[in-house]
């Protein structure tokens, strides 16, 4: 009765911008809200979220942080302390001005980024050497009015999670940055499938108010880069607005060093993006809300003889740690079921019916190619595992080739306008270090530096602007 | 060095309310922020906070509920639509005017509560009764601009679940409604040691647009009544106002019926107050985030001696799951740590030093009557197990019973006022249902009906206040 439920997406390969937006409506991952710019995250949306943090937080508190909660609000006058960070962040700053039916005496900023309110706190807790480090995150909501949105990429409000920690030395606070930095790039590689490049951000793409921004950027499919994570060495920046000042072991009055981070749910754009095909989502299994789908095949009486044994096999599955999901709806037939679940990325299907249950087999399929394997009924678990851990590997290494062939080496100015006009994607080219010469590429062909690199190729010496001779390696790319 | 940090608090039975202050701040549970009635939970109070998120959402989801997330902003128009739910929240609202530098054209709510955003998107979302039920659960801040503010009790803003159902029938609603209200009660009874009476509340108690509001309420040792959690029938009030509508299996349009229902971070505040002593906190080991703190006595060269056995403990503990603390810092004497990990709550301290080795034994110390046991090492986990259920029970039978001592029945208004104006607690009479007898009653002892709750006494068969027959028996009380 439900074949026109079947859900239409735009192809992939035809639109990449509208298969995007489509893919996250169809699948249930988020939807518009009346607010312009704010967006729903559903419940499937939200499960990937729920084990990105779980993934996260694992491994923050395996590095001895703590979560915290601090207000929302913060006052204006607070916000301003800070003159770099002020300047960056007022122009997207939403404000309350009345709260209950009362004019407010001074403005509340509604938190961008939780720096001014946090470091206010550790002004107060911090005295002596003995209180550091100090190493706590929040996961919170953000507010930055945005004008152009696009769902998980850029909403007016996100998720994330915000590490701000304070130091004893400079030296713990590079560590502590460079610590973080490295969990994140893990932690995308590992759980997204995503490759990434990390390295320090120019003075002129910096956090508001940093010493030093580090960042992981990924390639999306359509060339440009997406900025998925930073980590900030605030150095004494924040701690001599806020006056946070410890004791130190010979009992001299010292200013905090500090570093604060942040993912957020931006890092399910990018999951969208980098795996997804012509059919819609794939999702990693180490972060699909369900990793396999069991449909039976629902001929004959299928409720009394195949429905029993799909039920067996799921209470398997689950028992062995494997989030599955039995689709036993009869509302819908087994070919329509098989296309929504592709559509929605689950990375294996399990079918099963009469004939397979006379041979003692059921039917896996992998979501990336479409390829079958008869499977044994005693060996479900053992091929499933294997299959699982295949499939992330292979995400992975599609979206590596995919990112190394769209990384180019060049020399001059006209080279790298050639690329970013034609092919796009990451183009490492030298870099004297003077911002007039970053300004020109950007006005040339709308490219950042998305990160310094290491300089391991040594024809790249000269600034690819100037010709001065380059003080480090650098990608530019255009990016989201 | 350090002795003189000892930490000072109020004693419980000399100032119930200064004690209360005193525990937050003192055990670095919250903190006030610069934000009048806005608070900063610290990391050992957010430790709490994690762990009532995390069994109470195995709850939700074993019973079918799945997490997302909606906007924080709210257009003032869709909280008109409701219009009993507008007018019990707007007193109470933070808006939204600018944002960026933009005054906006329609002020937006913070929300006080996410039923208008939510259902503005059911309405989308939900067509058919194959859509049915929506149970949706939320994890969010939200702010209401309360003018008298406590830690936990009453903030500006503050953490909280809100749960979102629609549903086929009224009966439907009406199964979930009631099913939520025992999922709190048997949380609040079973993890934090808290006995509850629940039960319906009267219509000039109950939720701003709901059909019937149930409560689950807990008498705190001052004798006042805390509402801990609420669970709302919303009947078709906001369906009709938001036009959520389902086909049914007649092909004929039908409005959903719903629910909501929440409990907040104010479940903290209870726990505090509920279990503390004259030391400080005590708290029940399912929720502690420390169940055994590990204090090694520190003399001679116990860094060699103590300390590696100290650990060894300590691994041990929690490879059967028992969350640990070994304070192995040497700026603080054992005397120091004893008082701090007592005034914090911790239920288990483990001493050891370099006698209990000799005798292979460590001592195991309660922190409800600071009773001292000494255990032989090969059979720490087995005792430690059994004295942990031990405190869980005893803390709940404490509870109970200065709840049921304080619980009265009662015949005439006199005998009302003079118990809540003595002894305060639980009172327990016949009311005949008129808001007019309710009104009075409040207007005299400040109390008010906290629960209607079952006919069990055929005494109380007339209405306290105008002697008519009594509709129902309901529990009167002052309230936080």
């Amino acid at each position: 009765m439900s074949e026109d439920f079947i859900k239409h997406i735009t192809k992939r390969s035809s639109d990449f911008s509208r298969w995007y937006t489509d893919v996250i409506k169809k699948a249930e991952l988020a939807d518009y809200s009346p607010m312009k710019g704010m967006m729903v995250i559903r419940p499937y949306g939200y499960e990937i979220w729920e084990l990105i943090q779980r993934n996260l937080d694992k491994m923050f508190k395996a590095t001895g942080h703590k979560n915290a909660y601090f207000p929302l609000f913060i006052p204006e006058s607070f916000l301003k302390k800070e003159a770099e960070h002020v300047e960056g962040f007022a122009p997207e700053v939403a404000w309350i001005s009345e709260g209950g039916s009362e004019k407010l005496e001074e403005r509340l900023a509604v938190r961008p980024t939780s720096e001014a309110i946090i470091c206010s706190m550790y002004s107060k807790w911090i005295t002596s050497w003995r209180d550091l480090p100090v190493l706590i995150n929040q996961w919170a909501n953000v507010v930055r009015w945005e004008k152009v949105t696009r769902p998980f990429l850029r909403t007016t409000e996100f998720l994330w999670q915000e590490g701000h920690t304070v130091h004893a030395t400079a030296e713990e606070a590079q560590i502590e940055t460079i610590k973080i930095l490295n969990i994140y790039k893990t932690f995308v590689e590992e759980y997204l499938a995503i490759p990434i490049i990390s390295g320090l951000k120019s003075e002129n793409e910096k956090f508001a108010g940093a010493e030093r921004t580090y960042a992981i950027e990924a390639l999306m499919p359509d060339g440009k880069a997406l900025q998925a994570g930073t980590s900030h060495n605030l150095g004494q920046n924040f701690s001599k607005a806020f006056n946070i000042r410890f004791e130190n072991k010979n009992q001299k009055l010292e200013f905090g060093w500090q570093t604060s981070w942040g993912v957020s749910t931006r890092l399910i754009g990018a999951l969208i993006m980098v795996h997804g095909d012509d059919s819609g989502l794939i999702l990693p299994p180490k972060i699909a809300p369900i990793q396999t789908v069991i449909v039976p095949i629902s001929r004959g009486n299928w409720k009394e003889t195949v429905l029993p044994e799909a039920v067996k096999i799921k209470d398997e599955l689950e028992k062995n740690g494997i989030r599955t999901f039995l689709d036993d709806r009869d509302t819908y037939t087994p070919g329509w079921k098989f296309s929504e679940w592709e559509m929605r990325g689950v990375p294996v299907r399990i079918e099963i019916g009469p004939k397979d249950m006379e041979k003692n087999q059921v039917v896996i399929v992998n979501r990336i190619n479409r390829k079958k394997h008869f499977v044994k009924s005693d060996s479900i678990i053992d091929n499933l595992k294997e299959l699982l851990n295949e499939i992330q590997t292979e995400l992975f290494n599609k979206a590596k080739s995919f990112r190394d062939s769209n990384t180019r080496s060049c020399i001059t100015l006209d080279e790298l306008t050639e690329i970013i006009s034609t092919d796009k994607g990451f183009v490492k080219t030298g870099w004297c270090g003077d911002a007039k010469c970053e300004a020109e590429v950007k006005e040339r062909v709308s490219a950042t530096i998305r990160v310094i690199t290491e300089k391991d190729d040594s024809r790249l010496n000269k600034c690819v602007v100037c010709g001065k001779p380059a003080e480090s390696t650098v990608i530019f790319a255009k990016s989201y």
